[in-house]
């Protein structure tokens, strides 16, 4: 068992990785001190997979679980689900002390750690995140959200989970575009704090695609400690936590773009990635070289560097709608070389249309 | 101007109390280093008294006020009206440095704490309030909350907010009646924690009915110091911070079981303590003379201490609905002294009931 602690003082956790630790789920949630009653959430997809068989383990170790299973996919993202859920808490008498478990993807752990941190004032928070991108990204780090017709995770707050229970079985039955989305974000890693992991991802590129646990399990570990790092130095995302949106920042824009239809979250932020190494070349910071690398393993691991469905103008000004935003200042990820980023709020109008009108292969310059 | 500080690492903050604070709005917000824009939301009623006046002198400092104002009354604090404010802040175009700014009683207190808790998961977020209960108990101390069809306060947050103004004139214009039922809890600060504070406003009780200014001004300073104090050594309610419920046990359950239509909170709260001194003197922790002297100022500020409407067994099982409820032991506050309270989750079912006939002034017990 490979354990990741993530150091938040009192909100402290651990991050557990290997195969079947899910089957262990009930020896976890005894160390947790909570109530005998659980509420684990899911989708009716994963719900029918693990969800069933979770709730025969917590229930063989005594605990008193009940499923709640909703619709997969971002729609069942919204306050009008976590009202369901709410309901459902409070019709199983949960209080203070019971725990919500999510199992599932990260639709699954934003919309149940949002309801974890706002029932009762907070419950104790368990997330078992399915997918890859779940287990590198949104199961660690306190970001919990849900969101508003007008747009994505305009509601939510930080809120540590109580503990990451991570099964690198999951991963075979994750579909394969699945499995690349969450590459993305594993990437993202290499890229703006690790060049040694950049390279074992490079290495071992073939093992990655092919599922091989161990492999996976090393990706997932490395993933969640260097995101550990980043939260730990600025849980609420003041100042350096904001390294993590590298790619994102054009990601977000394809996705509201491209109606969140096209590409999904790793595509997205792939491409994103791509242009904000192409701004930082042109701005003079990074190499070509460098750029190549990147776009090479992307395409490596079956991820889009361009978005041909999207036009410059458009995307230029969905980059800020961004909630990042503050005071009409976009703060920019940039790449100075593999492993090693920097903030910056200031780039030039022409610079960035430049990178937008190559990834989404435009001819013409506004 | 008397400021109480409210010490919780980096999430210190000042309560101001003075006549005329919330002249001084523009300046102590160019002291919050908040960006320009800032939503200022209110009820209908203390709106048009205060509101106009307010975003006014904001504009006249250089900021980009804007007043929304939903409907007076316990009624606006759910997820609906939440939702109609995210609306209103995402149209405004507030990023995470924009302020949130609460002027109005607790009910405008809680939801636009929750709106600021979790638009964009936080934003700043003021409190300005104008009722005595407010001032005195929910602007400080970071519970924010809406209600669920199910009971009150279901969904909610611990947020601190960035500063407290109070403003000692918003008095001037408090119904009697919302006069008293902040008496209420200024009679909890000094049964819990200071007797010398307790023996104050049995002192001064008609200057307090006269609404001296200065008298005022010294009892929502000594409630905000004894709150802080509690506050500091337990923000989110895992101990002491229980002791703030003293009198709500009974309290909640007579607010519910009239439908919250016959005692507003601080009536409530006020028969409640009655109820939790008799339990103490039942139990021999607390004299009867100490018992007659809680009745006695309480009387004197125009609260009840018996609830007729109310039968024993119904409020009974309401007791055990309240969230504070943990593997269904209640913890009791109760009263050794005037100014000195412990915690007891082990109170005998009979003795409950004695107290609960006394003061729903039954004749016979089932």
């Amino acid at each position: 068992m490979v354990n990741v602690k993530v150091n938040l003082e009192k909100r402290s956790y651990n991050i557990h990785i290997d195969v079947s630790t899910s089957n262990l789920i009930g020896n976890f949630m005894q160390t947790m001190k909570v109530n005998k009653k659980i509420l684990v959430i899911s989708d009716t997809a994963v719900g029918n997979l693990y969800g069933i068989q979770m709730v025969e383990l917590l229930i063989k170790d005594g605990f008193i679980a009940e499923l709640y299973c909703v619709p997969p996919g971002e729609h069942s993202k919204n306050l009008d689900v976590a009202m369901e859920l709410y309901t459902k808490a409070i019709t199983l008498e949960l209080d203070r002390n019971c725990a919500i478990v999510a199992l599932g993807g990260g639709v699954i752990g934003d919309l149940s750690g949002f309801v974890a941190a706002t029932y009762l004032r907070g419950v104790p928070f368990i997330q078992i995140p399915t997918s890859l991108l779940a287990q590198v990204d949104s199961s660690v780090g306190g970001k919990v959200a849900v969101n508003h017709p007008m747009g994505k995770n305009l509601i939510g707050a930080f809120y540590q989970p109580r503990m990451v229970l991570i099964d690198i079985n999951f991963l075979s039955t994750l579909p394969n575009r699945e499995l690349y989305t969450g590459l993305a974000e594993v990437i993202k890693y290499g890229m703006i704090a690790d060049k040694k992991f950049f390279t074992y991802l490079c290495d071992h590129s073939r093992q990655i695609l092919d599922k091989r646990p161990d492999v996976l399990t090393e990706i997932v570990r490395r993933s969640c400690e260097i995101k550990a790092w980043v939260v730990e130095q600025d849980e609420c995302e003041s100042s350096i936590r904001a390294i993590l949106n590298f790619g994102h920042t054009i990601g977000h824009a394809i996705e509201a773009d491209t109606n969140f239809s096209v590409y999904n979250h790793g595509e997205a932020v792939a491409i994103g990635m791509y242009g904000a190494a192409l701004i930082s070349n042109h701005l003079g910071m990074c190499s070509k070289a460098t750029v190549d690398v990147l776009k090479h393993i992307l395409l490596q691991f079956n991820l889009p560097v361009y978005a041909p469905e999207c036009g410059i103008e458009d995307l230029f000004k969905l980059l800020y709608r961004d909630k990042k935003v503050l005071d009409n200042k976009i703060t920019w990820v940039l790449l100075n070389d593999i492993g090693e980023v920097n903030l910056c709020n200031q780039v030039p109008e022409n610079i960035v249309k430049l990178a937008l009108a190559e990834i989404t292969q435009s001819n013409t310059l506004s």
